[in-house]
């Protein structure tokens, strides 16, 4: 069969609203920085009621990789559920402007698309309150088969847990792609997130149904229960995965087959927000994994991505990856 | 009376959908760089379809200058008409979040909020496509006459000739503020906007209406119907305004009984995208005259709040303006 994907990527359709804040306002509402938090419609309405004026940009973590990976000049496909309201058709529109196939169809009634509320404080962090909406009817039946197996790699997300039944469209997924001799990739999304699922996510990379694991540090600790990054990633290399875990501005450290390399951050001017930075990174990654490039080369990608993303407001790139990769001589 | 407010601002009360852009869309599409069109819902459904991935951000001209005031830390309402969507409770949030007084009645039904298409090309430079919507709908009764009384400024925006009753919204506004000793204000918004209404703007300032009059180069070439600065610039010196003349990096030239002040622009580290550029040395200079400033300093205001503006996407603050003042030396 011929690949018409470097990536297919499964994950939550989210349109994001976010807000400049001061870190008073996280303490009033007893939000845990940096962290991503689940909340309902009343929740919402109140957050959104409180908080400042606000920038409306589609994000979602793999739809935002999945958009990293075309703005690299890559072909890509995101599979995610949105409703047929406004707030759909904005992230519909903004994907497949993204030069990304999203041919799934959209829910035509039930709850809302979804959308999450991010707090932006003044040091750059994110914090998320997310309300899944119409994620919640994502499920194996919006997998389609063929177009996984024509995809080189299945990216999908840790959040995929949270919603009833899209860890059976992962676990479908996953199948297939293996079936098909394609790779599948995981990222632990966060750390609270990891802490909810851990078992089931370590079980994950031991049974074979991941190849690829990307993590931030936190998720990292988290996975494996230890305050300390070293204990972690001493864990890390005893699993049979090649992973990929971002340390902010130290960069990142890939593990592969019980080999540790470490690759620096890119350059950074001005850190505005940090939402997206571990999905951009995910996205140079693993368009480089796609094209065969070296790891430290995919590292590198992914950390140059990051850098774009973590100086404006939303995940989703500003200019073209593509050209950024160019301009630092990248040759995919 | 005590007065409430140091600016009330009557405008079309826009949401922004920005997208980045290449020039050669600009050329395919047959659009004027820079410029401001009126289209229809056809045409935004189409021209929608055709743009990049966008952000979406709150606008309209009067509407960003008014946060702006607030942002500087005045206070400062807003009329204009939005419908009960779900584009116009986000405007609604967004300008309520900012701290301003946001009281007018939202239409139940009719046309949809408006929005502007916003393309943004690699220059920084910004080219408009609005759909106006419900701001058809704005007349005389949505002014309240005791709020108009309670602001030292009124400030109204050119575009409000394009709507068919908002104009007397403008006469009914500026009436009410003369009668009770306050000032009106106004910009002439765009060139080609000054092109449609050049008799109605000239009349606006010749027969008092208008005490403060903003607008760049372009606008007042247009307004006197000449292709030289100089030669505009000595007819603005006849009339009997306080007028604020924008020329970008350039700076701004005040005009006063006759007097001339040229101030320079405010430095910019990057230009991202000049939408809101004017609008907010509006906000600055605005301000700075409600507070009793002398002209250079309202000039030097305005300068440093549309340095904030173009130095992101979008036409709203991204910080507090009052702090950044502050930084440079403002005590207001």
């Amino acid at each position: 069969m011929t690949l018409r994907y470097d990536v297919l990527g499964l994950g939550n359709a989210i349109v994001d609203v976010l807000a400049r804040t001061e870190d008073d306002f996280l303490v009033a509402h007893g939000l845990a920085k940096g962290s991503m938090r689940l909340i309902e419609e009343a929740e919402a309405e109140r957050l959104y009621a409180a908080m400042g004026p606000a920038r409306i940009i589609s994000g979602g973590s793999a739809a935002n990789t999945i958009v990293g990976v075309a703005s690299l000049g890559g072909s890509a496909a995101f599979v995610g559920k949105v409703k047929t309201d406004e707030v759909g058709r904005l992230f519909t529109h903004d994907i497949r402007a993204a030069g990304v196939a999203f041919d799934g169809s959209p829910a035509a009634d039930g709850a809302a698309t979804a959308r999450s509320f991010i707090l932006v404080t003044p040091d750059g962090e994110r914090t998320m309150n997310t309300y899944l909406g119409a994620c919640r009817d994502l499920g194996p039946d919006d997998v389609d088969p063929d177009a996984v197996r024509a995809s080189r790699i299945v990216y999908m997300e840790g959040y995929l847990w949270d919603p009833p039944a899209a860890k059976d469209a992962f676990r479908k997924a996953a199948t297939v792609a293996h079936a098909a001799g394609n790779a599948v990739a995981l990222t632990l999304s966060d750390s609270f997130c990891v802490d909810r699922y851990r078992d089931e996510f370590l079980g994950l990379l031991r049974d074979g149904s991941v190849d690829v694991l990307f993590a931030n540090e936190h998720e990292l600790k988290s996975l494996y229960a230890t305050a300390d990054f070293d204990t972690a990633l001493a864990e890390l290399r005893n699993e049979k995965v090649l992973a990929a875990v971002t340390r902010s501005e130290k960069g990142s450290v890939v593990v592969a087959r019980g080999e540790t390399l470490s690759v620096p951050a890119h350059p950074v001017e001005k850190l505005v927000d940090t939402t997206g930075a571990g999905d951009l990174f995910a996205a140079g990654f693993l368009y480089g994994l796609a094209r065969g490039a070296a790891h430290v080369d995919c590292a590198r990608l992914g950390a140059l991505a990051a850098a774009e993303i973590i100086q404006h407001m939303g995940a989703r790139p500003e200019v073209r990856l593509k050209d950024l990769a160019a301009e630092s001589g990248f040759a995919l």
